[in-house]
């Protein structure tokens, strides 16, 4: 599409809404959780607050970048539990495989809908305290606040269309 | 080819030799620095130690995966001077573009030779103290230890062949 053919300045809405649309029907069929979707917000490197779990999730194609869901330990601990059907320890190999199953998820689900072709990587999962993952300073970044009764997270996405794509 | 129409339960030496000249490369010539490759090792939960500073960037294509270069804080500050040409802070936002542009640069070179076609995402920069990059239990992790002059990092390759390609 010709208005597409530079790269935004900011991320299309319609690589957005997927993501949305995605991350609700993820937690709420493989989790039982409803998760209320806030107002999206781009990035800044101000605004790049501490990570304590998170699943990151490549994209390449007609759009290239990244989608990463980041949950408190908190939060974590609650919705894998949710989503396994079992309690499991921050450090059991489990737990990280279903921080990224429910990445994987999500970018899975969203790609079908993005209006581009477009493939993902396996998901790579961070686990610590307060550690930061910096932006990507060539691809905009918009978050997605997201709510639910067993807690907090975001959904990080940082695409853009690949020029002549 | 047909030995590789399953996934190897290893990885593969044909996709790790590509990965440990790119990272001699683009050290040495981006840099100026003389990297020492060490003899690689397959990654496992238990040896899975903390990370400081890394970069981390997926591949997918006829191969699916992920590349990460790992560094101690003190490595990746001599490193990325010696790369960027100046000293940088740590929360600097150019110091986490060097890291990503460095991670880039050695994914974008080795998958020339990986012999599969592949594309590459953007890297994703994780700073902190401590935290642990989770192994993906479904694709098999080879870490390269690399020591040069200015510090030791490693690079984990963790790529599959996709069944059929």
């Amino acid at each position: 599409m010709s208005q597409n053919i530079a790269p935004p300045p900011t991320i299309d809405s319609k690589f957005i809404l997927p993501f949305m649309n995605a991350t609700r029907n993820v937690f709420h069929k493989m989790a039982g959780v409803a998760t209320t979707i806030g107002k999206p917000y781009l990035k800044t490197d101000a605004a790049n607050t501490a990570c304590e779990v998170c699943g990151i999730i490549g994209f390449t194609g007609q759009i290239t970048g990244s989608v990463m869901i980041s949950f408190s330990e908190s939060a974590a601990q609650k919705l894998v539990e949710a989503f396994a059907g079992v309690k499991l320890a921050i450090t059991d190999p489990d737990f990280a495989d279903a921080v990224g199953e429910l990445a994987n998820m999500v970018a899975g689900s969203a790609k079908k809908d993005l209006g581009a072709l477009a493939s993902i990587s396996v998901p790579s999962v961070v686990i610590g305290k307060g550690y930061i993952v910096a932006m990507n300073r060539n691809v905009p970044c918009l978050v997605i606040p997201c709510s639910s009764p067993l807690g907090d997270f975001a959904v990080e996405v940082s695409i853009k269309r690949n020029p002549g794509d």
